[in-house]
């Protein structure tokens, strides 16, 4: 209800300075002071037009923190790029992890390029691939030559533990960061932080996680304290909720679940985290959009009201 | 992808009952013994399906406040009472404040059952009708009855200050809550809450206000500081964000514009307000949907960041 009398105030102006205008083409007053009369005139006319502007909507909330808040590519696995990049622009969330679904790792230079050009007519930035699995030397040399033909700097990426001194050589060799996606009790490859960083931590440093706080959950760790033992090593966040700290939990709305969503913003901004936090979203894939802009709002309330 | 391998283990257990009974039911043993070892089988089948049950999601996180989340009929002014009751159970909601463009004032007592039956289903209560604007005495009568008739105990009104005595009368007469809807400088009617207090402080202590923050922030005022200082007049609430403290700001999602909602929760948490903040959405009404669950998700994660 809040245009109703929107324009009343200017339209009131207006008509004075309407007036005004008449009134001095219609007296007897020389050429020149017509002339600065119609320019003062103007000039009354271009403020009143500033002053009506309305004010702009706040940028979002997470603006002055380090970390960004981001959507995963696999949060729209059943949609195509112009879905992903609608509902983001609606959130206002301008940070994608690409899927190989979205832009197929066989992508040519011009497809790629057609892709960047998408995401910068929304205002996002690409920035990272994956998670992509990779069970052979090929397919992590395909996965480091796709990452570098888009022009990202950082993978995320599932590697069988024996392929990890080939993984550490190609992070050297390309001055990537290798973030590994853990994944709960559901797959045998790195369920919580943990185990990512036993298996890392004597690798270069450029290889870490991407901490998924709802599979560390849900395979009985705290996501929260997992954040602060192994800053050093997470690159990546994906945010979500699930309904308990076992395989059978599930992913919900963020907030609608068991995590402690202010204490990991808290530890987030404790730790200096300068990554991009990515909604992971496994909801009703079919129809998520409520629950991704749910999801997203829940974040950023958190953010905004854990600020000092 | 956390359902990929969700039946593995349930598998396995079952396969190793129906394996006991085969054995059980073709093996010499007596009947008794079949008997009990049938039953303990289907003890154990039962077990497992109970235990692979999987968690259910938190209940909502307002849960624990005196005051709840709701929404304001107005919200929807575009759509009809499924899409708003459809788009309130995927944002888990469970208030709402009845408007006339979804139960007419001329409603039978059947299609007031029917309007019931409809919320019931989808676990909605109606807890008050309104805003309703109201300029006679007739029109105050009507509304009343109506009140009745839906069998609410509050009317969110807007009724011309000479009528404001009969007002007083009425809800004597009825035991009703009268809450008046403040709106801004868009209106001479009621601007803020000083104006509601003004006219309302020496009448019933029924008659009082639904303070609504965009519209009270946009005439210049702080709904934090109005909420603490009329607080025994504050029977409802519209929750909503605006760009500007002026008549320019218009409304956006909540969390984007310049409202401190978590002032304003910390603050009805002090004054004990047990009422319900309802959403009242003025933002791409012809597609609010996004906005909706961006404003409730905000909206309930400051809930919880600032819970002691």
């Amino acid at each position: 209800m809040s245009d109703f009398f929107f324009a009343t105030k200017f339209t009131f102006y207006f008509d004075i300075v309407i007036k005004f205008v008449f009134l001095c083409t219609h007296t007897e007053i020389n050429y020149d002071m017509k002339k600065i009369l119609f320019i003062l005139s103007a000039l009354i006319i271009s403020l009143l037009i500033h002053a009506q502007q309305r004010p702009e909507p706040q940028p979002a909330p997470d603006t002055f923190e380090k970390f960004k808040v981001g959507m995963a590519g696999y949060t729209f696995v059943k949609f195509d790029l112009d879905k992903t990049l609608e509902i983001m622009q609606k959130c206002d969330v301008h940070y994608l992890c690409i899927k190989d679904f979205h832009l197929s790792l066989n992508s040519t230079d011009e497809q790629i390029a057609a892709f960047h050009a998408k995401l910068k007519a929304k205002n996002v930035t690409g920035y990272a691939v994956g998670p992509i699995y990779m069970r052979s030397e090929e397919e992590i040399d395909r996965a480091f030559e796709y990452a570098k033909r888009v022009g990202v700097k950082m993978i995320v990426g599932v590697p069988n533990y024996d392929l990890l001194p080939y993984v550490d050589k190609k992070v050297k060799e390309y001055d990537f960061k290798y973030a590994i996606h853990l994944h709960g009790p559901d797959m045998p490859l790195y369920p919580d932080a943990d185990d990512v960083w036993k298996n890392v931590k004597d690798l270069d440093p450029r290889i870490g996680m991407c901490l998924d706080i709802g599979h560390d959950r849900r395979n009985g760790k705290d996501p929260v304290k997992d954040l602060k033992k192994y800053k050093s090593r997470v690159f990546d966040v994906h945010i979500k909720d699930v309904t308990g700290a076992t395989k059978q939990g599930y992913s919900v709305e963020v907030g609608r679940g068991i995590l402690d969503i202010p204490g990991f913003v808290k530890m987030l901004r404790k730790v200096g985290y300068d990554g991009v936090c990515s909604l992971e979203h496994e909801r009703n894939m079919d129809d998520p959009f409520l629950g991704i802009a749910e999801s997203i709002g829940y974040f950023r309330g958190v953010i905004a009201a854990t600020k000092k």
